[in-house]
């Protein structure tokens, strides 16, 4: 099986589309490498994009997009509603086919290596990729933003970046990494009322005591209880599991699911699985699928 | 996308090797063919090929197996558990992506011109290709098999070739058609006794009065009870629904289900429906599959 790498590169800058087009259209260009989406965010002044490819080309695709970002960008004059400290801000590179997450670890070394010695950027390698357990966590690697990391990094020993001077010019620093897909997951509920979305989504998230791979929240969407979730590891904590979960705080305040909805993209596999639970399928392999047999 | 169809021709010979290897090699090095699975049955002396690839490739596939079977088989000296009636006995064709059933029919139609006209065997179209309601069933096409048929064809009217001349060879006559891709689906239950199995295949199946596209039968598997299924077009009745169907009739004689199987192939879709269900997943596209936008 061709080996097929997913990376989702977040660019600090959502506003000027001229800008966007060129950091994108330099990853583009990249033999072997495909742009499957481009999400930007005024509020942000923040641009998410998805690629996927060879996993040596999508080194060269990030390489190409880290060096026209640090080009065009200023962190100087950055102003947007969310965390950044840097032109090219998170680059994590994802295993989609014929290749693990330890092999997604090694690109991103591979990338945080050259960005750190050609392009002269701090570079910081998190989750998978991570040198030091304190390092696993985006929101730790990037606390104090730009602002506050320019001041630290030539001060604080713990702050030395992995790859690139312990300098901070106006491209900011760059975090990259490697991680799972990511699926976000939205469960309805037959409420008008945020509050039971909210202590749901306390209880099924890791960070309130519940399933390990799940970040959630819950708010009102059109009126309509929702609890909104990031799935980030669903082999380790499937899709069915967190629905179940769900279903069994919701049954405690009289409520229901009513409907529920995946948010962009998600491997066959994570449907696969749950499909496997509850038809209770033994022996079950993605080789009965007939596409992957084509 | 590109149109893909499958194909699955059954011949009329399961034992002598190398009868079998000329009939699979002459479909296999079609161009634009691939063939994924043959299974021989001594006791039944019948193989069945599974090939996929281009439509129009696949006629072409399957008039040179056709060939092959007329030249290799003499019915006349046919023995076998299977009921048959020609060499080359049924060749359904089957969508599988990016064509209609009603595209599949055409295959068919246009496959058993070539073969009544050029090979001088009568041709009858059945299911999805059928040219009239009594021959949609297999088993109507076929009844007598091979030695009633040949008694019957230049008599009876009613049993006139849709192409083909009314008189039978020692190649037989054969059955060309179009069907929905089968699933073959088994749910064991926590029972020593095949008696439950077997209430529980009648209720769920089409002819007991169950769901449409449902075959079935109760039996033991190594002692275990088992409703064993042919899901003859998941798509108007998808397997959660007969798993759920299950639960229910087996829930009348305090049986529980243990486990599922799915014996071979199946589309990703039907899998993708089962999650979509369970998950109670709103406005889900294929599309929203990564491996279908690679």
């Amino acid at each position: 099986m061709k080996p097929i790498v997913e990376c989702v590169p977040n660019f600090s800058e959502g506003r000027r589309q001229e800008v966007i087009d060129r950091i994108v259209t330099a990853m583009g260009r990249v033999p072997g490498i495909q742009v499957l989406d481009v999400q930007s965010d005024v509020d942000h002044n923040r641009t998410v994009v998805t690629l996927v490819g060879d996993p040596q080309a999508m080194v060269e695709a990030a390489f190409a997009g880290i060096v026209q970002a640090a080009e065009l960008i200023d962190m100087d004059h950055h102003r947007g509603g969310h965390p950044r400290m840097g032109a090219a801000d998170v680059v994590p590179f994802v295993p989609l086919q014929g290749l693990s997450l330890k092999d997604c670890a090694a690109l991103a070394r591979q990338l945080g290596r050259r960005v750190g010695e050609e392009l002269g950027i701090p570079v910081y390698l998190y989750e998978a990729a991570a040198s030091r357990p304190d390092r696993r966590n985006l929101a730790d690697v990037r606390r104090g933003e730009y602002e506050g990391l320019r001041e630290e990094i030539g001060r604080n020993p713990d702050r030395a970046p992995d790859y690139g001077p312990a300098v901070m010019g106006k491209a900011g620093a760059v975090a990259i990494g490697a991680r799972p897909p990511l699926i976000a997951f939205n469960v309805y509920l037959n409420s008008n009322d945020a509050a039971p979305a909210q202590a749901i989504a306390r209880a099924v998230r890791h960070s309130g005591g519940g399933l390990r791979f799940v970040k959630a929240m819950g708010l009102l969407v059109d009126g309509q209880a929702q609890v909104s979730m990031n799935l980030t590891d669903y082999r380790r904590t499937p899709i069915h599991r967190v629905m179940e979960l769900i279903r069994i705080e919701a049954a405690r305040y009289g409520l229901q699911v009513t409907r529920s909805e995946i948010v962009g993209l998600l491997p066959a596999r994570a449907l696969f699985d749950a499909a496997a639970f509850y038809l209770q399928l033994d022996g079950f392999s993605a080789e009965q699928v007939l596409e992957n047999r084509l």
